[in-house]
């Protein structure tokens, strides 16, 4: 099947795996309106396309993503400046959606693992543009830089949400106050990321991990935990992860992929599951997706 | 005074501490509706027994819990199947409550601390059932696995709630997604289990944290202490500890229990809490356990 | 310009770095009624100051606070004695609020970051008060203690809310069932605490963490940062983030800090900030602040 193509993107599906590669190198992946787009657009086909297990997602050159494209100025974070025509599509009554947190609440709502491979510098939007991804491997060559203040500006993406849950409060705090940059071994030793690989090894270890992911796990049940996991972070009480995953265990408990999970096991073979995520997943939340933008 | 007996338990309690053995050692200690229904029973004994402080809860055999008992095979998660008529009491409206979240829910609203002795494989509901424990030590043998998605089903028990809140979003995401089965020494290192030990000295070691808390904590302390963490792990704003803890020194400050503790301090002396968990524990949630299954 | 002073604190104003000082050091700057207003008053203080960009807190002689002044012996924590009187201020309808909590939602709604110097024991409400500060150093002299179920009262403060998004549930469980005090490395190495110092590099190295960020990032970003990253650690769902922070990036990405941050990067030199918190910080919250006492 042919595949899309995007300005600002690579994109390739190999035996079950997409990669996502920012491609603006002569810019180290700086962060546009065009690429918002073709980011919210790329995930769109992942969870439309059953071929497609996990997603990885790195940077092409030396950087992941510098951040915002700084090419105009003082006046590259003005919403009221010619260049933020392009962004209108965003605005919302008489707010401009802030475009790193459409990303952010798209990877959210990702049906497919997202894993990050962070092969260089991941500054501003750089990196919290990863924290809805799942799992975050690193070159010990990355850097990282939660910079907003320095820039007189604020964390966006939604990151104030995401990067607390990932590496505590008084990490998240001291790393946004400074906007330092800081190497891969703080973002290893703090829980930003999962592991550091030698450069030429990154890849092949994200790789291999997805590997992992799609032989052995069935994509509903995946499509499953990932939205339970996500969705119960900030949910008030354990009730509601009970509601949901009754509901789940009860479509799913009786469906083909759990009578093929546990005879493989008992087999001692490798699993051939049936269902498909664009058939198979169940409702299981009454209100699933209802944050509207307000 | 006698104690009550379980068809899948041991029970006993001793010097002020419960131990609740999982007792199916033939089939790895594996879970069933009986279980279910056993341990739900248990913590309405120890929560209802003055002499009980602290809760045990360790396998009898090599193993802690092997998981859901696949001896239905491709049909044990099928709640239509025949053997889904013993859950039947479980079901709200057209829903089955999952019988995992039904046990992790009631050890939620323990009013004793609960100590995990995670003697060996703690699979599945095995290892889920922990997550509302407090402290989880464990057995150089011990290994763990959220192995859902390798069966085609899906994290239950509240795990999704449960699981982040210990780990971290990223460790929980890749457990869950692979299905691996990993050892004690990655479960100590990603904050699972809080020390690791030999497998003759865990229980010791289980007993001797048990033992610091009754003998220095007051019990209705601790009952408020257990309440107050866990329900604001998900609360929204700190505004609603406040509200819970200003209630809480209010009726305990001028209660015995406060006098003895202080006095006791002072003296530099073991206290002698005159104040039962039964009798003394005040109301000091408006909406206190208004969580139901809808 | 002259500063205010306090009976319980000293206060001083640096270079933009303000030092609060609990200064009751004869009684090991245990907590009393007087103190708890003077902390709420100081962070007022801060807050309207435009000089002051970051606040340190400390202790004066051995002790960063040995937690509730036990003077009253037996009748410490109640409420219903006549020392409770002064506490009067604090009712709401039948309610006494509690003053440690009182003093630390003062705090969490600083626009100022607070860095703790913990210079030494910091036991009860010594160690709770810490808990909404951003960052804590310690002295490796620093002991803490949780100790409120070996006083026969329960955790205060709001710290049921702030403990577990620090350390975790289960060590924040571990550590108030058994009120244990413990020492600096543990502090460390469950992650109270950021770092560990030689008792004369403590405050040298706040000092040197608060001018890194008053040197590099705009207060009002800071200001904004320190906002949405505590709200949003309650929120359920990161949509709350994106509308908070894209109201955040509309006001301040057209404002002057906005050029200077960018402008400043772009030239390779120190950024002078223009705009200030007393007058340029954003509304950016419909229902900011509206969490009531009731």
């Amino acid at each position: 099947m042919s595949q899309p193509t995007f300005e600002t993107l690579l994109y390739d599906v190999e035996d079950g795996i997409a990669t996502i590669t920012l491609n603006r190198p002569e810019r180290m992946n700086a962060f546009t309106a065009r690429m918002m787009k073709d980011l919210i657009e790329v995930f769109d086909v992942t969870d439309a396309d059953d071929d497609v297990k996990v997603v990885i997602v790195t940077g092409a050159g030396r950087a992941f993503c510098a951040g915002a494209d700084l090419g105009a100025g003082g006046a590259t974070f003005d919403r009221t400046s010619p260049q933020a025509l392009e962004r209108e599509e965003g605005k919302v009554g008489d707010i401009y959606r802030d475009g790193g947190g459409r990303c952010t609440l798209r990877m959210y709502d990702s049906l497919k693992p997202i894993i990050a491979a962070v092969n260089g510098a991941a500054v501003g939007v750089g990196v919290t543009m990863q924290l809805p991804m799942d799992i975050r491997l690193a070159s010990t060559d990355a850097k990282f830089g939660f910079v907003f203040a320095r820039r007189g500006i604020n964390p966006e993406a939604a990151s104030s949400w995401f990067l607390p849950r990932l590496v505590g409060m008084q990490t998240a705090l001291e790393w946004c106050y400074t906007g330092r940059v800081f190497g891969a071994q703080e973002a290893l030793d703090r829980g930003l990321v999962r592991s550091l690989h030698a450069p030429e090894d990154l890849l092949p270890a994200a790789r291999a991990l997805a590997r992992e992911i799609a032989d052995n796990s069935a994509p509903v049940s995946v499509a499953l935990t990932r939205q339970l996991l996500w969705r119960m972070a900030g949910a008030d009480h354990p009730m509601e992860a009970h509601k949901a995953d009754s509901r789940a265990i009860q479509a799913r408990g009786a469906a083909a992929d759990a009578k093929e999970g546990v005879t493989s096991f008992l087999e001692k073979r490798s699993p051939v599951y049936p269902d498909k995520v664009s058939t198979d997943l169940p409702d299981i939340w009454p209100a699933w997706g209802s944050h509207p933008f307000s």
